[in-house]
This record gives C-alpha cells, sequence and structure tokens, in this order.
C-alpha cells in the first residue's frame, strides 16, 4: 500500500512570485485563468479534482442531469497546453502559517508569496447535530447523488408496504430554505411528481405525496425583490407545494420534524438548504474573521495582511452598497477573482490597485417547466416563461466546457420535448452518517458490495 | 426509521398466469418486453433499479462516458403507459421453493406460475481471497465509478512524491483477462495516456507508465477467430502494451503482482477481468447446476422442471454446434429472452415449444481509436478502421433509451475531434474493501466526508 510519509507537494521551484489558490470555485478558476502568462507560478490546492457548477446542482439531485455534466476537471481547465506554470494537487489545506508565509497541507508545507482563500462555503446546521445526522445537505456532488437515491428508494420503499403511516412518511419531503437551492429543488420535485413518478409507481397514489417548503422569514426567495418573492409563492403553490413561511424547525429524529410551535410533520426525508458558512481554514487571527467570514479590504486583501486575500462566498467585504457583504452567488466571486488577477499584476509592478466594485446582472430563479422570476439590473423584473428562457441561457453560456454544455443542451431538450428524467438510477448506497439502520438496510440488499 | 417488518412485496393478486423474472439484464428485459400484453402479470425483482449497457462499462472506468450514459431505469423500460401488468421491485431474492412454487426475497414470499432466473454473472476470483479484497473488478457501475477514482488518484499521487519506486508502481497497471473487457480497457488506458495524461500531469513522465495485459491462454480474444486475435494482438503492441499470454496470476497483495513462474511486477493497481461464475440462487437441486451455472434444455427450462427457466449467461444449454453453452455476450442472453416469451404464451395455449437456436451475429471487439476486429457471420473476419465503424454503430444501435443514445453520440463524437475524455471527476473515495489504509488516507483528505 502507499507509504503516505513518501508523499509531498512536489512543487517546481521558481524565481517567479508564486500564488498560491485554496479552492477551485468560481472565484478559484476565474483568478487562476486570467494569472495565466509569465508573471507568476500558480499553485492550486482543493479536495476535489474538478470545479463544480453548483447552481446546477438540484437537478443531479433530481435525476434531470448527471453529475458528470455539471463539474469540470479542474486539471482539464488549466491543461499544460496553454498554461506552462500552473500546479494543481489534489490535498487538504491544513492552516496557514502567516508568520512565516507559509500554507500547510497533509503532505508537506509550501511557501507563498500571495495567498488566495477562495474555499467557499459548507452547510450551516446551526449546531443541531440531530439535524446535521439525519438530513440531506445539497453542497457537493456525493450529496445530490445520496438525495437522489434517497428520493427513489422512498418510492421504492412505499410502493412495498402496506401501512398507511409508513407511506405517507415516505411521501413526505420537508424542504427546509426558501432560497434558490430550496425553491428550485421543491419545483423540481413537484414535477416529478406529475410527470414521471405516476408511470413509474402505478401502484402509489401520488395525491398522498407532500412536498413542504420551509423559510424562516416571512417570503420565500428573501434576497430578491419582494415582487418576485411574491410570484415565486404564487408558482409553488400552483405546483401543490405546502409553504411554510416564518417558520423555523427545531428538531428531526430521521422521522418526525418537529417546528417551533409544536407542529409536527412525519417525514423520511429532511433536505437542509437552510443556510451556509464559511469554510474556514486555521491559522487567521480572530480579528480577521466576523460571522465566520473572512474580513478583507476593498483589494480583497485580508484585514491585517497585504499578502493574503480571500475572494468569493468566504469573503467579507464591507462596502456602503453592500454592508453585510456581497450575495453568496457565482457572480460576485468571479469578478473577484478576476479584478484580483488584474491587481496581483500590478503589485509586482508596484502600481495602484484598483477597489472591487459589484456588478449586479441580477438574480434568477426557476420553479419548473416554463415558469421563472428575474430580477434584472435597472429594477427590472421578469417572470414566467421569459424569465424561464433567460435562466436556461444564462445557466448555458456560465456552464464551464463545451462537453458540458452539450450533454445538458442534450438533456434538457429531451426533458423538454418527452417530460422525462433518464438519470434516475440508484448508484449510491443508501447511507447517512450515523444511521445505522439503514447502512444495514443496504447491507441487507447488496451483500456483494 | 424504517421499520423492515413494514415492508412486503405487494404484489396484487390476480388470475393470469404470473411469470416472475429474476434479473433485468439484456435476457431479462427482452423476455419482459415481449411479454406485454393481456396474458400474464410479470413480476421482475433486481438488486438494481437499472438495466446496464455492460459492453460499455470499460468507458465509464475511462472517463470516457458517464455512468448515466449506459444505464436505464427498468421503471422507465416498462413504465404503465404501455405496459399494465407489470411490477417491478427493488429487492433481493433469497431462494426459490420449487416444490410450493415459491421465491422468497428478504421481505416476503411470491408465488409463481412461472419463474424465470436471469440473473448473470459476478466476477470469478477462483477462491483467491487475497486478490478478490486488493483487485479491482469490472462488472458494475460503482466498480466502474471505483476504477475511474482509482486510476486518476494513482496519477494524483504519482505527481506527489518524489520516490521513484512509488511513483514506478503507482503507474503502472496491471489488467489480468484479455477477453473484450481487458483488451477493450487496456486500449482506452493506452489512448489517454497519449492524448489525455501528459497534459493534465505535465510533471509525470508518461514513458515510465506501463499497462500490462495478462491472459492465460495463448493468445488475446480467445473466444475469437485465431485471425482476430492476432490482429489484436498486433493493435495493443502497437499502443505500447506489454501483453502477456500463457501467464498466469499467482498472488497479489495490494503492491506487488506475483506470476506463476516468479516474475512479480510492483503495481498500486490491479484490474481483475479474468473470469465470471454464475450469480446463482439458492434452491435448485445438485443436478440442475453444471460447473456453477444452470442446466437448461433447449427451451430454456431448467433440467428436471416444467415452470422454472434460465435465459443468459447463468444458463447452460448444451447444444451440438456449442457444448460448452453459448458464448457470454449479450445476444444469446437476448434471443433467448425474446424466444421465451413466445414459449410461455405457447405453453398456456397448450402449444408445442419451439427450440433455441443462437443466431450468432459476429463478435467485435475495439482497441482504442480507429481500431477494432471483427468476426461476422459467414467467416468473415474485419479488422481496422472498417471494423471500428461497425463497432460504433452496434454499440449505439443496441443501447437502450433515446436519452442515451443521443448523450453517448455527443461524447463520442466529442472525443473523436478532440482526442479528450470529459469526465474524469473523482467522486467516489478511494475505499477498498479491508484495505484501511486506503479508507485512512481518504479521510485525512476528506474530514468532512
Amino acid at each position: 500500500m502507499l507509504n503516505f510519509d513518501k508523499l509531498s507537494l512536489n512543487i517546481p521551484d521558481t524565481t517567479k512570485p508564486r500564488v498560491v489558490i485554496i479552492g477551485g470555485g468560481f472565484g478559484g478558476i476565474n483568478l487562476a485563468k486570467k494569472l495565466s502568462g509569465k508573471h507568476f507560478q500558480v499553485v492550486m490546492f482543493d479536495k476535489q479534482n474538478y470545479h463544480g457548477f453548483w447552481p446546477l446542482l438540484y437537478q443531479v439531485a433530481t435525476a434531470g442531469l448527471e453529475p458528470d455534466a455539471i463539474a469540470e476537471p479542474l486539471r482539464k481547465m488549466f491543461g499544460s497546453d496553454d498554461y506552462e506554470d500552473f500546479h494543481f494537487r489534489l490535498v487538504r489545506v491544513t492552516g496557514i502559517y502567516h508568520a512565516t508565509n507559509t500554507v500547510a497541507t497533509l503532505i508537506g508545507d509550501l511557501q507563498y508569496d500571495y495567498l488566495v482563500i477562495a474555499t467557499g462555503t459548507k452547510p450551516n446546521f446551526f449546531g443541531n447535530e440531530q439535524i446535521q445526522r439525519y438530513s440531506f445537505p445539497l453542497k457537493h456532488i456525493p450529496d445530490a447523488l445520496n438525495l437522489r437515491s434517497q428520493l427513489l428508494q422512498c418510492f421504492e420503499q412505499a410502493s412495498m408496504t402496506k401501512d398507511q403511516e409508513i407511506r405517507h412518511s415516505l411521501l413526505n419531503f420537508v424542504i427546509v430554505g426558501g432560497g434558490p437551492t430550496g425553491v428550485e429543488l421543491a419545483g423540481a420535485l413537484a414535477e416529478m411528481r406529475t410527470h414521471i413518478l405516476p408511470t413509474d409507481y402505478p401502484g402509489l397514489d401520488f395525491s398522498k405525496m407532500n412536498i413542504y417548503l420551509i423559510e424562516g422569514l416571512d417570503r420565500v426567495l428573501p434576497p430578491m425583490d419582494p415582487k418576485s418573492s411574491e410570484k415565486t409563492h404564487r408558482y409553488l403553490e400552483k405546483l401543490g407545494i405546502v409553504v411554510k413561511l416564518s417558520t423555523l424547525v427545531e428538531s428531526y429524529d430521521g422521522l418526525t420534524v418537529m417546528l417551533k410551535g409544536g407542529e409536527q410533520i412525519k417525514a423520511h426525508t429532511l433536505i437542509w438548504a437552510a443556510g451556509v458558512s464559511g469554510a474556514l481554514v486555521d491559522g487567521l487571527p480572530a480579528e480577521s474573521v466576523e460571522r465566520g467570514r473572512i474580513l478583507v479590504n476593498p483589494f480583497s486583501q485580508v484585514i491585517g495582511f497585504n499578502n493574503i486575500f480571500a475572494i468569493g462566498d468566504i469573503a467579507f467585504m464591507k462596502t456602503e452598497k453592500y454592508p453585510r457583504g456581497h450575495p453568496g452567488v457565482a457572480q460576485p466571486a468571479m469578478q473577484q477573482g478576476k479584478l484580483l488577477a488584474k491587481n496581483l499584476r500590478r503589485l509586482i509592478k508596484g502600481e495602484k490597485l484598483e477597489p472591487f466594485e459589484y456588478l449586479d446582472k441580477g438574480s434568477l430563479a426557476i420553479i419548473g417547466r416554463n415558469r421563472a422570476v428575474a430580477d434584472l439590473p435597472g429594477n427590472l423584473h421578469l417572470s414566467g416563461f421569459f424569465a424561464w428562457i433567460i435562466w436556461l441561457f444564462v445557466h448555458i453560456m456560465y456552464l464551464v466546457g463545451f462537453r458540458n454544455k452539450l450533454v445538458v443542451i442534450s438533456n434538457w431538450m429531451y426533458r423538454f420535448f418527452t417530460f422525462e428524467r433518464g438519470t434516475r438510477l440508484i448508484i449510491r448506497p443508501f447511507v447517512r452518517k450515523g444511521d445505522k439502520s439503514a447502512r444495514d438496510f443496504f447491507k441487507k440488499y447488496n451483500p456483494d458490495s
């Protein structure tokens, strides 16, 4: 077997300034792309070997897209043909030693001239370990595959029981969080209920399948314009989704969702889309961190440092227009990444840095077939079919990689004309952390695996 | 959590004869399709919820196709719209009680009028537990995803070590078994070595990457014509694959492949494509089983029974032309499934059954870009570009589902023109059965998962 002591980062020595980027998300890849050329050696660390296009993750979970369609291998994006001094390492960063300009990983340390933290976010369970244990988050590709298997297995199991109470609870799906992920997932599930499931499971009565969308604030899509929220709410109800506003979840034991106030919902599936927190890296002083995110100045410099930067969701840049930071979507990360590349070039030339100004290109959310909402610049609010067309166009446009675009367009056209969702395979075991009974169930069903 | 005692098969009562099919492979689906109509109630059991197109599995393992492209959900194939009395159950069959015409599953028993065993095969390690533990089989979709992750992780790790010996061993890939799976996999790996890997891993010297293909008999593709074997052998060597004929593997401890005769190869990856054995079901008398397969008469009836049948790879039908049974490929299974549907109709009408006669449509194997071999009916042997075109055409034609055809054609066209393989994502943990160090390594790298 592999002797792990024999592994090392193996980054070639260089006379160029070395930029170390932690994370291959929207911020990291846009920065890395623009840094190509003769001026820098660029090193990227990530725990995954691919960049994921997370806005489409809910479609993987609802069997509309294959996981490979929304992810692009990082090494493919920065292949040596067009990018000479780029070095990707599939390794976890364990900490920063800023006194010595060193970043530590599991297999060794590396000195940097410039360090960029672009680690994004992780699901936030607000300290509720029980919910963390039993709920399904939707943050990474394995999450989406787990959720897809869970949804399908619930239907399979529901068709294999005569116990009304159990069947009812298998067909109850509770989504916590009324942001884009929650809304889009609820819409996709409702579409499945209408178009796919009755044909796949003729023995089940899908009028008994309930989709709950639970939001703590007083409207869905709270970051969007109230008009769009209202429109979305109406769309959701038209699709038969039970929307509960100003409602908090108190606990979930894998079977009963307890809402604050005493109401209970029996459900085998709770999807947690209620919030995220920054994926922090150890080693920054306390004064550089606020509310789980890293404080930066308008040049993305971490407060207290000249050569450490943070971009994207992990960065907390307070500006007059955005006193609570920029929205946690792809656009600020992409724009910050691109600007930082320019600023790093200025920095080595001794030029003045350009402050970041967020160009808001608008927000979009889709609620099933032919229905979407869009807040566009200039206080323009669209909904319905036209917003839906914009949503499709924007998501294809920003999708990385020609192959991915091709596969996604093929899938969407196929779905549009057939109402089908082709990828409803159960390929991952139904194993939840700490859920022994589920693991036993799987083993019982798959003794060879 | 789910109370498993509350699960039951839940198959509606019927006055029609009930056909129970175990397995949704090539035999099972062709039988089930042809049984639609008013005459039978059809029940299908499978441990997976999809039908897999296994001839393309090696392309999933080598990042050429997404897993969802080569699999079709069984419920989608037999949707209620066109098939009224069909019932799929995702459940493992535990045994047959032929005295009472009953099949037992994990969640209950079911009486049958006709039982069809179409369970196919499983990898055969010939009792070598060490090889079973450390090698990578290639039989199911999770196998292909595991192998894909393993291949990519070997390259990632090789680029993170300065230890020559370890790097060498990470870049040695040993494929055991010179049948179609082994040959096609070796070819695909060699193509990756030429076209993808040098760009992805500029720090690695791929002239040090070795692909071994080890076959126990005296030629590759033993079921094909000797001319095709010879041609294939030359193609493989042209691609730089080390072919070792008349060579047996004695042991493998995860690091050293010991060949019979004393030669050793240091390799982190051993792919086991050396053989399969029947996936038997408990409960048949010993006289119905020979060499791990179920003995059947020319009507696919299991020896000793009138209402139990076996089709496809699990069936052992001795005929004059095929005294050792039919080849273990898709065609005999498909043809037997179709004929059995006809014969079951004849059976309920009291008509005479038609014996099976295998129509050999030929054999094909692909050895990378533009190169394939084909044995066609009429003793016609093709090789090179024309055989390659036939291979592509046949595989697209037999692929189930319009969406799958579309996705596979998109991928192949993309690959043909760009030399790229888009789906090289590591999405499954590198965990081998019993390999604690690998599990620890993964945990260390992915503490949150």
